[in-house]
């Protein structure tokens, strides 16, 4: 750090994204990415702009955004494309929060809203999650500001109905509400139908998960017009070109095979609910996730133990130290065989601390 | 604008990129892109990664790191790879700017620094170009605030010689100079050297003009490696992910063909020369231009009109309306056989006005 960083900025204390070594072969279930490649004619289409590459791309992203307002039954001036999940989230932190309008989330959720917050110099009010890890709706109606709200939440997996963020969204209507939806499309509903009831709603998503493109950086926020103006606002006020050709191409050739999209979706949901029934069966409590990742704790082992005795036998998972959480793990869905992998590997650390 | 939208960004102006229009086959020379594809290596590396894409991206980008640090001789540390030369330089106004610190620059530049300072909210400070469009030196040496410095200067194409920015950059060293090399490669010195001598200067370069990845988006920042620090902090703090894959891989690939790298500059060289002897002995005035492209009036047509007049022949340059150049046109360098069609259409422009 320089002696001329700006106050305020010495005590931000950065995201740290999931590990990734270098070092060794790991079977990787702790970053939440996909175990099946982009669909080919995401990678036919972004291929063909390699030679084109000299040239800047279309900052509206023109093809893409009428792509995906499409398939999600919205108008195109409904929908921003931008660099990944997190940069329509940051966004949103800087158009939505100010010293009047903290942002509000939940004390565990995923972990960059704090970093935004922080970043963004709003203050921040953290309302935490029932015993049982369920949202407490009626204190998110009450609070006052900006509600940041994942759904399914993070690492949790659970699910808030439909019915639920709507009454959310409806309780003040003078106050946004974030939906961030990374990890809907492995079975929870999205909130993109509330919006043609509501103008105060922004509902965040990605292809870095369900669509296989986390390593092209692509995500996409759809909301009212107005709300999508204001982003488009600070999306020309920082950086116009944000979504490179590839990236735009990829995705353009993943929201187009649909087929694709559902199939892996739903070979995800198979091994999610086989490896919950095999962590069940060896004594694990899991959440009932909804996401591509399990949330799993066993009396048999601690969850730190877990993690490392895993990472010894070459499987990665993300195990988080935050007091109520610590006793868990988070484990990304992978492939059928890297399930079979993580389920065999959990029984060999078990049974040598017998 | 939302209802929503945070005080302050209502009023922001954002940036407007060049033209990029669909509807016609333009010859454009009004965004500075480079007329020639990327190299072969960056096209294979970047190809290598489609594959791929269901994974991270490395956000330290350390491939690309060590091959930018080992080709300009400085540390590791002292690098940092953003989305873009315009991200490294949003953060160098987020990390150095501030109610005390206003961002200065000259009043003739590239336009975006305006924006980013009415972005960040920190006062701006627009030292004015002397008439021959020559830099104030001694200005800049007395300015209070952080010193945005675009060497060759945009769109003058003016190059700033090494010792008039040392001046600069000693002259207070308690304060920050940021040089912004976009188009250094084309006849300009770079800044790099001066690195080893102070803490207080940060240069940013970009891969879209020299090394024709416009299309791919890809910056660097080279500084100390406490400013570099201090701009990790930031990417860290609002986008880890944000240089993708192929990006990544493309830039190592640009990187390491030094040979096609300076034979594309070598001929951009020899065609700005032929381009200017040409316009010069059609009576026009042109700045001593090093960048990739030409900033040239003539008494015989004037700037709205000349840009016009192309844009109906086909050939799209750039025209800017602020009162002190609208004189002028900046026009792109393409290749040698597009310069022969601007000629020949200026011919004809010109004649048809006799």
């Amino acid at each position: 750090m320089s002696k001329f960083l700006k106050e305020g900025y010495a005590s931000l204390a950065p995201y740290v994204p999931g590990e990734q070594p270098k070092e060794k072969k790991y079977i990787k279930l702790n970053t939440n990415e996909s175990p099946f490649p982009p669909s080919m004619r995401a990678q036919t289409l972004a291929k063909a702009e390699l030679e084109k590459l000299m040239l800047y791309p279309d900052p509206d992203c023109k093809a893409l955004t009428k792509a995906i307002a499409k398939r999600y039954e919205v108008g195109d001036n409904q929908v921003i494309v931008n660099n990944g999940s997190d940069e329509t989230l940051y966004f949103a932190f800087l158009a939505y929060c100010d010293e009047k309008r903290p942002a509000v989330f939940l004390d565990i959720t995923y972990g960059f809203y704090q970093v935004f917050a922080d970043m963004v110099g709003c203050p921040s009010v953290k309302i935490p999650l029932n015993a049982d890890f369920s949202v407490p709706v009626d204190e998110l109606k009450k609070a006052n500001g900006t509600i940041f709200l994942a759904n399914p939440n993070a690492p949790t997996g659970l699910v808030l109905s439909l019915d639920k963020i709507e009454e959310i969204v409806a309780a003040d209507r003078e106050r946004v509400v974030v939906v961030d939806e990374a990890y809907v499309d492995f079975g929870a509903e999205s909130s993109v139908k509330l919006l043609k009831k509501y103008d105060n709603l922004l509902v965040t998503q990605t292809f870095s998960k369900s669509r296989s493109l986390a390593g092209a950086r692509l995500g996409f926020g759809i909301a009212g017009a107005e709300i999508i103006a204001d982003l488009q606002r600070i999306k020309y006020s920082t950086n116009p070109y944000n979504v490179n050709r590839t990236t735009a191409a990829a995705g353009l050739g993943a929201i187009e095979d649909e087929a694709y999209f559902q199939a892996n979706c739903q070979k995800i949901i198979d091994s999610r609910t086989w490896a919950k029934a095999q962590l069940e069966s060896l004594g694990f409590t899991c959440t009932d996730s909804k996401a591509n990742f399990l949330f799993a704790k066993s009396d048999r082992i601690g969850g730190e133990a877990l993690y490392l005795a895993l990472k010894d036998a070459g499987v990665l998972v993300r195990h988080f130290k935050t007091e109520r959480i610590k006793d868990y793990n988070r484990i990304t869905v992978g492939s059928q065989e890297e399930m079979q992998v993580l389920i065999d590997k959990i029984k060999t650390i078990l049974e040598a601390r017998k």
